[in-house]
C-alpha cells in the first residue's frame, strides 16, 4: 500500500481565498486534491522533456473519411509502429468527418515521432498529441 | 464538392531551407499539406475562445481503479451530461492504472466544464483535455 | 499587513519524494514556495479567460531593423494605444536583428489586440505575448 | 542580401475564406505574412527542443519589492549568469509590484536553467519563460 504523508504549507489569505474560489468552480472536493493535481502535471511535463522516459501519450485526430486513401495510411502508421500502439476509439462526427483517438506507450521520443507521423498525414484536418503518464511514479 | 484554390506565397530562401527540413522530419508529403495543417491549428485556436461555439473535444484520464468510489463517480459525471458525451474508450495500463479517453461534442463551455469536473475527481492521477473540431469549418 | 495562513495537505510519499526532487532541481527552497507558484499560475491563467479583467502583459519581438518601415510602424501602433503600453526595452542582438520587450496594462482584451497588431508588423520575424499579472490579487 | 522565393499552395476555399478572416481580425497586411508567421512560429518551437542551440529567452517576473531581500537575491541570480544576460528592464506597477524583464542569450538549457531559478525565488508572484529566437535562422 502506498503511504500517505501529511504535511503544512503556508500562503496569505487572500491568495487562499482565490484558490479556494477557482477550485470550488472547476469542482474539486478539496484543497489537497487540487494541490496534488498541480504537482503531478508539473511532474508529467517534466517526464516528457527525457526523451528515452517510458510513457503514454494520446493522439487525436479528425478527417474527411472520403479523402482517399487517408484510412489506408492511418492503418500503415500504426502498424508499423504497431508495439507502441496499445488501442484506438474511431467515431463517426457527421456523415463526413471522423475523429480516431490512438492510445500509445513507449519512449516519449517514439510516441512524438508516431504522433507527427499521424498527424502530418494528407487529410488530416486536425491532429493533437497529450502527453501523459503510465501513472506509475504519480 | 469542395473547391480547391491555388495562390502564391513568397518568403526568403533561407527560411523556406529550414522549413523544408522541419516538414520533411515530421513526415509530411509536401509544403501545402504542412501550411494547411498550421492554417487550420490556427482557426481552432481561436475557435475555442468563442464559449458559444460549437465544437468536439477529448478528455484523457489516468487513474488507479482501485482509488474507491472513483469509477462510480466517473459514470456519474458523465451520465449527468450524457448529451455532450459521444463515446469514450477505456484501457488497462497495467494491475493498477487505467486511462480512459471520453469524446465529448458540444459548446466550447460546456465541454470545458464537464472536462473539469472530470478531471478534478478525487483519484485522477492526470487528465487533460484536447480542444479540437468537428472539422466543417476547416 | 497581508496574514498568512497555514494549512496541511496529505499526498502519497512517493508523489511527494518526485516533487521534492523536481523542486531541487529548480531551486525553491522549500514546498511552500513551490506549491505557491503553482496555485498562482493557475489563477493569472485563469484570470486571462476574463476579458475585461485590468491585467499586465509583456510582447517580446524579435526584427531585422533593415525592414524598410518596420520602426516606423510599431512606434505609430504604440502611440496609438499609448494609455496601455508603459514601457519598452530595445536591444540589440547583433548587426541586423533587433529584440523589443513591451510592457502594457489594461483590460485583457485590449492587451491581447495591441499584441496581435505589433506581432503582426510585416517584417517581425518572432513575437509573443506573456499574460502575467498586476500582482494585487495574489 | 537574402533572396526571396515565391511558390504555390493549394487548400480548399472555405478553408481560405476562414483563415483571410482570422488574419484580417490579428491585423495583417496579406497571407504571406501571415503564414511565414507560422512557420516561424513552428521553427521556434522546434528549436527549443535542441538543448545547446544558441537562442534568445526573456523572462518576465512580477513581484512586491518589500519582500525581504528579493532583490539582493535576483541581483545575484543575474549575476551569477552574466555571460547569459544581455539586459533587463524594471517597472513599478503600483507602490508594492515591480515588473522586471530579463532578457538572455545562450544555449537554451542555460536560459532555461536561469529562468528557472529566477521564477522560483522567494516572493516572485509571477513569472514565465518567452523562447524567442536570435533571428539568424529565420
Amino acid at each position: 500500500m502506498k503511504e500517505t504523508v501529511r504535511f503544512g504549507i503556508s500562503l496569505e489569505g487572500q491568495l487562499l481565498n482565490s484558490f479556494d474560489e477557482l477550485i470550488h468552480s472547476k469542482g474539486y472536493d478539496n484543497r489537497s486534491e487540487a494541490i496534488r493535481d498541480l504537482i503531478r502535471n508539473s511532474l508529467v511535463e517534466e517526464q516528457w522533456h527525457e526523451k528515452d522516459e517510458e510513457t503514454v501519450g494520446t493522439v487525436t485526430l479528425v478527417y474527411d473519411h472520403h479523402t482517399r486513401e487517408l484510412s489506408d495510411k492511418l492503418t500503415e502508421h500504426q502498424h508499423s509502429h504497431h508495439e507502441a500502439i496499445i488501442s484506438s476509439m474511431h467515431i463517426h462526427l457527421d456523415a463526413h468527418h471522423c475523429l480516431e483517438v490512438v492510445v500509445m506507450k513507449g519512449k516519449s521520443r517514439v510516441i512524438k515521432k508516431l504522433a507527427d507521423e499521424l498527424i502530418s498525414t494528407k487529410g488530416i484536418k486536425h491532429g493533437k498529441l497529450v502527453t501523459t503518464t503510465t501513472g506509475k511514479f504519480l
